[in-house]
C-alpha cells in the first residue's frame, strides 16, 4: 500500500547518490592559457596534445593558446603542418587560438597568411595577463 | 540670451564624451613580471622588445625583469651587448631589472660586475612569487 | 621595592621586541610550484638547486615539482642521475615531486619504473592550475 512512495523515494535517493558520485568523480573544471613563443615542432605538438588531454579530463575545461614571437609559425598557413589538428581543437574541443597583433605587424604578416580560424588580439602579453587576472591557469610551453 | 549656458553645457558634455572615449579606447593598465633564466641572445632581445611593446600599448603598464640562473648574463657588464637598451628601458620606460642575490653569490659575482642600474633582490624566485601574489601577470621568457 | 615589576616588564618588552625583529627579518613564507617538461640536465639540476634555495630562504616555504612530457625523465629510475638529491629534497626539505598520470600512460611506463618516493597525480596540468588558483607561485623551469 505505502510501498510505492517508499520505492519512489528510494529511486530518487539512488539518483541523487549517483549524481553526487558523478559530480565528485569528475574533477572541477578549470581554464588554462598556453603561452607559445616557440616554433619547435616538439612544442607545437605538445600544446596540441595538452589541449586534447585537458578536454579529455573534463569537457568543461577551457583552453586557449596565445602565440607571439616565434610562436606564430604554428598558424602561418605556409609554415604549419598542424592545420587539421588546430581545426579540430577549435571546432570539436572549443579551444581558442589567438595571435598577438603586434607580432603580426612586426613580422609583416597579412591576415590572409594566417589560418582563418585563429583570432588576432591587439596585445598577446596583455591577453595572457588578463587571463591570469581572471583566474585562468598559465602554462608556458617549452621543453 | 540663454544660448551661452547651453553652448557651455554642450562643450562640457562633448569633453566628457571625448574623455570617456579616450578612457575606453585605452586598454586597462596591467603589470607583468618577466622570468629570465636564459642567456640566449634571442631571449635577451625578446624581453627587451616585449618591455617596449608593453609600454607602447599603455604607458601606465608596468614591467619588471627578474634574472636568475643563466639569466644574469644580460646584466653582467663584461658579457652584455644590451646595456644601452636596458638603460633606456629603465630610464625612459620605467622598467625594473632585478637580479637574484643568491645567483650573484653562487656565480661569485661582485656588485661592480653588474650594470649599475639593476637592483639586487635577496631571492629572485621569492620576488616573482610575491609579484604573482600581488596580481602581476607572469611571463616566462623562452622560445 | 617596585623595581622587580619594572624589571620584569622591561624583560618582557625586550623579548617582544626581539620576537618582532626575528619575525620581520625572516621573509614571509611562500609556496611555489615548478613546471618541468624538459629532460635537459641543466634544467634538472636547476630545479633541484632552486628547491634547496627556496627552503634555505625560509624553511616554511613550500616547493612542489610537477613533471609531464619530457620532464618525467628526472624520476624514471633507469634514466635519472639525481635520485639521491630527490630523496633528500623530499625527506629533508619536505618538497613534493608529482608526475602526470596521463604522461605516465602515454609513455607506457609502469609505476615500478618511477622512483618510489614520487607521487602520480591524475592530471599534471590540472595540478599546476589548481596550485595557481590556491595562490601558489608558478615557475616554468627552462633556460
Amino acid at each position: 500500500m505505502k510501498l510505492l512512495p517508499v520505492f519512489i523515494a528510494a529511486v530518487v535517493l539512488a539518483g541523487v547518490a549517483l549524481g553526487v558520485h558523478a559530480q565528485t568523480s569528475q574533477p572541477e573544471p578549470y581554464k588554462v592559457v598556453f603561452d607559445l613563443t616557440s616554433s619547435d615542432p616538439i612544442d607545437q605538438q605538445a600544446v596540441l596534445r595538452w589541449i586534447n588531454e585537458v578536454k579529455a579530463v573534463n569537457p568543461r575545461n577551457e583552453a586557449e593558446v596565445v602565440m607571439y614571437g616565434r610562436g606564430l609559425d604554428l598558424v602561418i598557413t605556409d609554415k604549419t603542418t598542424r592545420a587539421a589538428e588546430i581545426a579540430r581543437a577549435i571546432g570539436d574541443l572549443g579551444a581558442s587560438f589567438k595571435v598577438c597583433g603586434i607580432a603580426v605587424k612586426n613580422q609583416k604578416l597579412d591576415r590572409s597568411q594566417l589560418l582563418s580560424n585563429v583570432e588576432i588580439v591587439p596585445d598577446g602579453i596583455g591577453e595572457i595577463v588578463t587571463r591570469q587576472s581572471a583566474g585562468w591557469g598559465y602554462i608556458k610551453v617549452g621543453h
